[in-house]
């Protein structure tokens, strides 16, 4: 092999996914470790709307490893980072001792420069760091030649990426071990299962900057007697019911068990001292409309959850979501005209009856959400093979354009 | 004795308190009797702010029982208010029954007329069943010459008013026999134990009409899993400690458990199916200014409790009170100018430096709060002795003036 392709990086890009949780993740049992005080389960939202790109090159010529966010270098030397980095080599150089004559070696010291985009903006609310540390695992694992089992490397850089790892409904098994081994996530069925649910990311204009999830876990473990309780002996139920429900695809049984599950997360952030608000006036008023709507037609066609933060994440059945989705544009009217409203999937018009108006009954509450993404449940992390889409040039920066 | 004075009514006119919940009471084990799932701890407020005000008249010329509440005739023959007149009929037979020489035993077939006014407004949110059902069962108590433990009966015409049959720092102890002979309030220190404590209504601008106590903790029960946790295995450790910070004054032991109590009744509030809220945006802002208040000084001086409503109270010690009333005005500017926005005992005028200001760095909300009534801990139900006070006249009938 001529020299001066030694000296040409080897470059690899790849995409990962949001995922949302239904059965919600709440407070460490392990901070450096990252392992929960509980099970969660998640859908994973389609890479079409909602997705993280990384490139990540790796050349003997580099000096250093560098990692640059949405634009930005950041700093490298932050320990999620170094956790993953540390992990995905130390994966390569078990392989390679264990003598699989395909690994190529030679890149094992080399340095790498990573580089990280988000088709969606921040100001989304969504957990960016899940798909953030997947699309990184999975693609330094590809640059480095490692396969198998990568959850439990990705949920070292932030617990719920584990859940970004796999496509359709992902089960972040807590496990026991000390080590943490055992805390892996597990698909629970492929994209493909239940292919009418939809979901809809409602995007709450923001009142105020919320308190972190990392330090709003640590303060809800240390003082929350009712986290506890719902750690020990609430999810390990739940977690059985919302599997067989999403198995049967029972919808009413998976939205209320959803409902009640982020309900309950946010009773044990008010349980906390000082106790955590993510809900705002915007996230009350979307509760009640969905409780209206689903008590109007006498079934439950409808669930929200809300992570750390004001957004609702909507899911419903496709023959619904014209007329949900008509149902929040009359009671939030938006700022414009209602074009960019509705982002992703097509969503076509339906006619809202005054009857349904009235059984909801609530005030119109002006400019509460900037917008929607229409979207579903999608794959997991892929490669992505053409070079034209790499973010990093091949000496190694970045790509002017970003 | 002339048969025209055995005409003339008897009259007695009483006063009781309002109280409020530091350990919350919330879910009944039995509606019937109104048994509550847990013992609860509250302070007395003083009748000088905060009062209801009953006259009862009994004379066999009446001809059926009849009730005014703040001058409106209503129906008598609401079960909560037929219980508590049936116990009282019931203890005064049983004790004429028993031979009291003393008892005047012809009263006890007539009817009564019944008048009752509060003498603060029912927008200030407070719980104005439990003064009413405790000055009821006093007043009749009076007039039947029945004495002793009354808690009981006026338990079962709305659970916290048996806490208003005593002055100070009272627990309703929720007892253990399904007859419910047990669960009574009992005083755990008087109101002049703690002389320096201060209370403050903070009567918040309501957005909506919030669900009723009754249904609200009956859809609790029924389907909130950290209710039950909370009654069985939280409130008993509570309530010794919270008696233990009463009795040796010690202010943020104190207020620190009322705090986390509230919040945990509104947690649950939160795990309900459909949800309940409470807490509305000026609530939740009332709970940033303490906590931000708090850690400016670094110590817990001022404290929040919440009930089913969005009003807050607030306790704290006397000289802490022209602050942070001044910290309430600046941080929530009145619609008027200032005058009426403080009711009660005189609060001083005090100035708020930039540095607290600062240190609390919210957002002033405009008009986010209506006024603040400054009061603090008071006596049980007393006699009011003038009889020009009485609501009644000779007839039988309301005065005009109501």
């Amino acid at each position: 092999m001529p020299e001066n392709n030694m000296d040409k990086p080897k470059i690899v890009t790849c995409t990962a996914p949001v995922n949302i949780a239904v059965i919600k993740y709440w407070g460490k049992r392990n901070e450096e470790l990252i392992l929960p005080i509980n099970s969660s389960l998640s859908v994973t939202l389609h890479q079409d709307q909602l997705k993280t790109t990384t490139t990540v090159a790796t050349s003997r010529s580099f000096q250093e490893d560098r990692i640059w966010l949405n634009g930005k270098e950041e700093d490298i030397t932050h320990p999620r980072l170094q956790s993953c980095l540390r992990e995905i080599r130390r994966l390569a150089r078990k392989r390679r001792n264990d003598g699989d004559p395909s690994l190529d070696s030679t890149g094992l010291s080399h340095k790498v420069h990573i580089c990280s985009v988000n088709n969606f903006p921040t100001a989304a609310g969504l957990a960016s760091s899940a798909a953030g540390f997947a699309c990184l695992v999975y693609t330094l694992a590809r640059v480095f030649g490692v396969e198998g089992e990568l959850s439990g490397i990705a949920r070292q850089g932030s617990g719920s990426a584990c859940r970004s790892m796999y496509g359709g409904f992902v089960q972040w098994i807590m496990g026991e071990k000390e080590d943490g081994k055992d805390s892996l996530a597990q698909q629970v069925e492929p994209q493909t299962h239940w292919p009418e649910l939809r979901i809809l990311v409602v995007v709450a204009s923001a009142e105020r900057k919320p308190v972190g999830s990392t330090s709003g876990m640590q303060t809800s473990v240390r003082t929350s007697c009712l986290l506890k309780h719902r750690a020990q002996s609430v999810v390990p139920e739940r977690m059985v019911e919302m599997i067989d429900a999403v198995r049967r695809k029972d919808f009413p049984a998976f939205a209320e068990l959803t409902m009640k599950d982020s309900n309950q997360f946010h009773a044990t952030c008010l349980d906390t001292y000082p106790p955590i608000f993510y809900l705002s006036r915007v996230s009350h008023q979307v509760i009640s409309l969905v409780h209206r709507y689903n008590k109007h037609y006498g079934e439950t066609r409808v669930a929200y959850t809300f992570d750390a933060g004001p957004n609702a994440v909507i899911f419903t059945l496709e023959q619904h979501v014209p007329e949900f989705v008509q149902a929040v544009q009359h009671f939030f009217p938006p700022d414009t005209n209602g074009e960019d409203f509705i982002k992703g999937l097509p969503v076509s018009h339906a006619a809202l009856s005054e009857e349904l108006k009235r059984g909801i009954g609530l005030e119109p509450m002006a400019k509460g959400i900037n917008y929607i993404i229409s979207t579903k449940a999608g794959p997991g992390p892929c490669v992505v093979e053409d070079p034209t889409q790499h973010l990093l040039l091949s000496d190694g920066l970045p790509k002017k354009t970003m």
